[in-house]
């Protein structure tokens, strides 16, 4: 069995919503699976100087948003910039961390609610509450979860996974790592597809 | 007739270099052209506060290097990163500014030419004495080039496409425009080849 592809995200990066949408489909046309891997690009960008793509030059700014928008139609996935944006996720990345450890199979279809509500459904996961309220929603134990997502193996696993992210020179999301190799942005999955297919280019 | 794609461009660009190699076919085949615009990254970037990939924090300057070189196997095209990198670019972008007024029917080879001549052949074109030696070999009289690279006319206009480009939100490169609509980077023709055959999405 292949390695799965690693798929490391924030919740509040919209190229890595437009990613995760199609990430699954490929790997399994492939024989792959996914290991979704949470980050927090606030602690990221601290280490790489980076920033949110709303947050740099003004010029920069407007196209992002623009660019996050007509990216979406693109790719035919539902797209309403969120307000606020962007929004402390570490709520909702340990709560992925939780259901990976207490309901795998649950952790999935998590990420892509998730991502749903908060960049097509106006729904603020920065809020445990509502971080919850999706969990039970998915009939997860909601109160289950929010106690796991501060139990202190839980918070230390995510700071593990956001110092192995650094390590391993993460500095934007999505960010992914087939066999090792290293590909940026909702933008490279053709070479992921590239690579899943013939191997190493 | 429909309006030309306009292609804002730096020599110095890796992916301007990559985009180059395709935009001209991609155009013709939905019945358009190419405006080639040079532009000068180093004045854009003073506005937009931006900087050469390879200057940023060192993990993705380590990346973006890598990323050049895939992207260009990626697309079948050849890549040797240079050295030095990157280069003043003023004196091509007015040879092309003068061959577009004086030839026009070389400046879009000359400009094939150049960015494979740095890219991919090791020239150094931030040489003005290079620059004029690749129109040279196109059977351009490189001296008239070299001199006409010196009018004052043609040194204003680049001026002008700068501050073109910096007052239509240019960034980065390549920077186009089809029918007024921005798309920023190689990686944004798979959008513009949408935008060509269906119209605005």
């Amino acid at each position: 069995m292949p390695a799965p592809i690693e798929f490391f995200f924030d919740f509040s990066s919209p190229y890595s919503y437009l990613a995760a949408t199609r990430i699954e489909a490929l790997a399994a046309r492939y024989q792959r699976t996914v290991a979704f891997k949470p980050t927090l690009l606030g602690a990221v960008f601290k280490v790489s100087r980076g920033a949110p793509l709303t947050e740099l030059y003004e010029g920069k700014a407007r196209y992002s948003l623009h660019d996050f928008e007509r990216s979406a139609r693109f790719a035919d996935v539902p797209y309403q910039h969120p307000n606020p944006f962007p929004v402390a996720t570490v709520g909702a990345a340990r709560a992925v961390l939780w259901l990976q450890a207490r309901h795998p199979a649950q952790a999935s279809p998590f990420i892509q609610r998730t991502f749903r509500a908060y960049f097509a459904d106006g729904r603020n996961v920065g809020e445990p509450a509502v971080v919850a309220q999706i969990a039970g929603e998915m009939g997860v134990d909601a109160a289950a979860l929010a106690a796991g997502t501060q139990e202190p193996a839980i918070k230390e696993q995510l700071k593990s996974l956001v110092d192995e992210a650094i390590a391993r020179g993460v500095f934007g999301a999505p960010f992914m790592f087939v066999d090792g190799e290293p590909f940026w942005g909702n933008d490279r999955l053709p070479q992921v597809e590239r690579w899943l297919e013939r191997g190493p280019f």
